[in-house]
């Protein structure tokens, strides 16, 4: 399949950077390049070789945008398959954008996101899961899901369920023979095997899908509320976690209006921590939307973190376990973890008062630690990571990551246990085949040899542009 | 001059795009690349050809990091004039750094800012002002920095200067050779032809020299502080102007606590708009040191918008005229503009009450418009565009950009005007040489035939790492 236009796009991430690359992909990829780029040795780059690089000055008539390199890829020896240029300009965003739209006159089209990959897609250089990993190898950003994005890339996934799909369609193909010879009652699958072959799927697809949760968590990072009266030190805590200054830390109760997300990763597993308003009650509108928003992040994230300071404990402990109960009540199923910050200021007798209301409160997890000295954030980060089950991982198993494939291998389970029945209560061949016909479908929506218009509109409007 | 370590650097912007390129520079980037690189079609790489591209893997032992691009240039055929290698990798930052860090451990070290432009001065394959250019090219936003950047890079202003340098040079090597023959009283330099040039040199510098105001204003942008009361719609201003939601608009007086600046070409010329807290007298310490930032801010803007509401106006008329007479005592040379925002609103009576206001202050510039609406937001750019004068830059003249050429060519002007003083007044040819000497110094300061270490060092730490 062949496309007709050209399209271009920024493929380096936008902002400031010494260099930026430019992207051209298509028929005219080379014939639009050659007519804006006058070589430093007067090279005519239509006649040059594939991948290699020349200098020179990408112009606007007379006008000269930039120096830049300039490197050619013929098809189908490139990531799309068709003719690929891309151009190394320097990194300023105005310059980008001259030569963008210098393209975009000259009749490019600028890309979708995605489109590039959906190129290599649909011409084969490419399967469809492969496809997907590209995004997530450039959304990686721990080594769990960087190792995962890369063996799914590598074709590792792809292989597995491959394999399952070629038996099962060889077994598809006996059983459709024998509808052909329906009258002669002939059985050219051997049944004992099919029903071993029946077996061996099933577990194989329900370890991949048992996979998902684990992989789920890998891939997009756990979601980490931290919660708590505002002063508590919360934004003190998440700087001590990334070790830098992202949330504004006053003295001030109530400076943190807005929600500050950031990611960190601990033992090659990302957590998102979410420094929430705190849910101190306020006539301040401003503060009140926090409040809201605050509720509204706890309800998404999967660990909730509430933080307590020693002098409100103190001052009114009923109040306190009034409030972890309320917290616990409303998502009993998510683990609730309580920090006592600051406890890097306090006197014998109130550590004393403090551990009485520990021991007081003793069905809830306690940690004592102080954000600002940094003791106790190791132990935090320990505790986090027991909240996550890496086995799967350890092993190398193969780990869905994909919501379309999780829902793909659960609809084949579906099937394929509905052939498995109809194999035991002696169903005829002919019913068996269709289900046997919708596994095989599941089984190649994943890999791409089954798609739609609005499958791949789906899937590739979650790339970035330019790739 | 040729160093003898290998440098590596993230080259394209940080961030997530789809690809990101690293560039290894010096004598071991091929000699490392190929211990850590599979090609494909297990090329060596090694033994390519400069200016060519390979597909394949970049590994550590035997964990594959990427699927990347690997391109060389070999020395001296590159930008550094050492041999390079660029690496285009996904635009994971979790793979960057894998690649960085793993390219660390073979003994490349981490580039500093500007350090491959410094090599390729070093090495001859930019003069000074180019190198600095560069940087600029980088900074770029409009078309009238870029212009003026790329003129430097290209050799526009080295060209000047050196014509001018090699002019002097000529006649200092004729004065100095009289001196040689002091005794015999010859005249081997032409005087009236010296006289000629001494005034040809003073005007080319007097107008590279004023050029600079002008050269400032485009390569920085003219700063703009935004002040009103809190809740007079100077974040909707901003947004209306950036066309864009950067600041955080609400209906709550004193929501802006930061200031937020942000930047927009009009007619090819940056203004970098600041939007400050206001300065309403208040009790609260957040609001406050918004108060002292936003006259820190006025200190520093050359362009002051004082934004008004028609409700404040009309309560308090001799407080908002004092107010207005306060600004324009503290900063009497800035240009000054008071906007009436919010006429979307108005009623015909309160419309001509505000009238009336406004002829009363009618020594205060006004500007009456709708943030909100967008009404009179173009009238405001074209008075913004006003304050700018653009003469030199649509001529084509060559317009200084630099702080640190501009202090060379004062300093060189002072030296030319002594030897032309001392031209006329009679001064003994070898205290005149003396101040030629000076003279061609300072020229050579701008090119950078002249040299210091400590010069070096400042101008290529303004650079971005990886460039």
């Amino acid at each position: 399949m062949t496309q007709n236009d050209t399209i271009v796009a920024l493929a380096t991430a936008s902002g400031s950077g010494a260099i930026a690359v430019i992207r051209l992909s298509g028929p005219e990829a080379i014939s639009y390049a050659s007519q804006q780029f006058n070589s430093i040795t007067r090279k005519d780059i239509a006649s040059q070789k594939s991948h290699t690089i020349h200098l020179g000055h990408i112009v606007d008539g007379s006008r000269i945008i930039d120096e830049v390199l300039l490197s050619i890829f013929k098809n189908p020896h490139s990531y799309t398959g068709e003719d690929i240029i891309e151009i190394s300009c320097h990194g300023s965003s105005f310059i980008q954008q001259e030569i963008i739209q210098l393209f975009l006159r000259k009749g490019c089209r600028m890309a979708n996101a995605g489109e590039f990959t959906l190129r290599a897609f649909l011409n084969g250089k490419l399967d469809l899961s492969q496809a997907e990993a590209v995004a997530d190898l450039i959304a990686s950003d721990n080594a769990a899901s960087h190792q995962l994005a890369m063996q799914q890339m590598r074709g590792g996934f792809s292989n597995e369920i491959q394999k399952l799909r070629d038996e099962l369609m060889n077994f598809a193909s006996l059983i459709e023979l024998e509808l052909d010879f329906a009258e002669e009652d002939v059985e050219f699958a051997d049944r004992t095997e099919f029903k071993n072959l029946l077996g061996r799927i099933i577990k194989v697809l329900k370890g991949l899908i048992d996979s998902f949760a684990v992989g789920n968590v890998i891939k997009n990072g756990i979601p980490v509320a931290i919660v708590g009266e505002p002063n508590v030190g919360k934004s003190t805590l998440l700087n001590a976690l990334l070790n830098e200054e992202r949330a504004i830390v006053s003295d001030i109760a109530g400076t943190t209006r807005d929600t500050i997300e950031d990611e960190i990763a601990i033992g090659g597993i990302g957590f998102r921590f979410i420094d929430t308003a705190g849910i101190r009650e306020t006539r301040d509108v401003v503060e009140s939307i926090g409040i809201k928003k605050t509720f509204e992040k706890m309800e998404k994230a999967q660990v909730i973190i509430l933080m307590l300071s020693t002098k409100d404990i103190l001052k009114d402990q009923s109040r306190i376990l009034l409030e972890l109960e309320k917290v616990k009540n409303r998502f009993p199923q998510k683990p609730l973890l309580v920090i006592v910050n600051k406890i890097d200021v306090l006197d014998d007798d109130t550590h004393n008062k403090l551990q009485s209301f520990i021991s007081e409160g003793s069905k809830f997890e306690f940690l004592k630690l102080s954000a600002k000295s940094g003791e106790g954030v190791e132990e935090l980060k320990t505790h986090l990571l027991g909240f996550v089950n890496t086995g799967a991982l350890k092993n190398n198993d193969t780990i869905v990551t994909n919501s379309r494939h999780y829902d793909a291998l659960i609809k084949a389970l579906e099937e394929i246990q509905k052939v498995s029945y109809g194999l035991d209560s002696g169903l005829p061949s002919d019913l068996m085949a269709i289900d046997i016909r919708q596994a095989l479908y599941h089984f190649g929506e994943i890999t791409g040899q089954i798609t739609t218009d609005d499958l791949l509109g789906n899937i590739f409007a979650n790339f970035c542009i330019g790739k």
